[in-house]
């Protein structure tokens, strides 16, 4: 499925890191949010609140998790899962597309 | 009103200029297709196929017109308007969030 439907979508993007990331909430009849976005080229620390699960919709990235020595590589309709409170570091060598699913 | 309601959302995003541009395509139940965008800090020359409404959510940006020595300044909640099968320049200092309206 490339694509939401019967959402909302809010016109003001989310934007980190000087726009290495951006993305765009989505919310959900039930009051569910998730959020649409790109990665640039670039290798970043996010710190997550709520576990998250982010799913490629295209390009790939290189994940290490907090508290994890291994690398990973993540492609297009793969999906990696992150604990709350935590923090993982992602490379990206091309534009990194995700949904990212907030568990 | 800062969010569209009961659209689909594309989950991949449409990247320009290396980044400096991001949209998500937003398509009404009509059919109709807009895009919710971020322009980062760069000056860029778009070329226009339809018209084009841009509506600024946030920042500013400065426009200069094809064929128009004129450059105008549009804030949040300001719009320009761009013929079909023309061009813009568009000068950014600060993340400029839009929708682009195709007329």
């Amino acid at each position: 499925m490339s694509q939401f439907d019967n959402v909302s979508v809010l016109k003001q993007a989310n934007v980190y890191f000087d726009g290495k990331c951006i993305s765009h909430t989505v919310v959900f009849g039930n009051g569910e949010k998730k959020t649409v976005g790109v990665i640039l080229p670039s290798k970043l620390t996010f710190n997550t609140g709520a576990p998250e699960i982010m799913e490629g919709i295209a390009g790939s990235c290189k994940i290490k998790l907090a508290g994890c020595d291994e690398i990973k590589e993540y492609k297009a309709g793969e999906s990696f899962h992150v604990p709350g409170n935590s923090s993982f570091e992602i490379e990206v060598t091309e534009p990194y597309h995700y949904v990212c699913h907030f568990a």
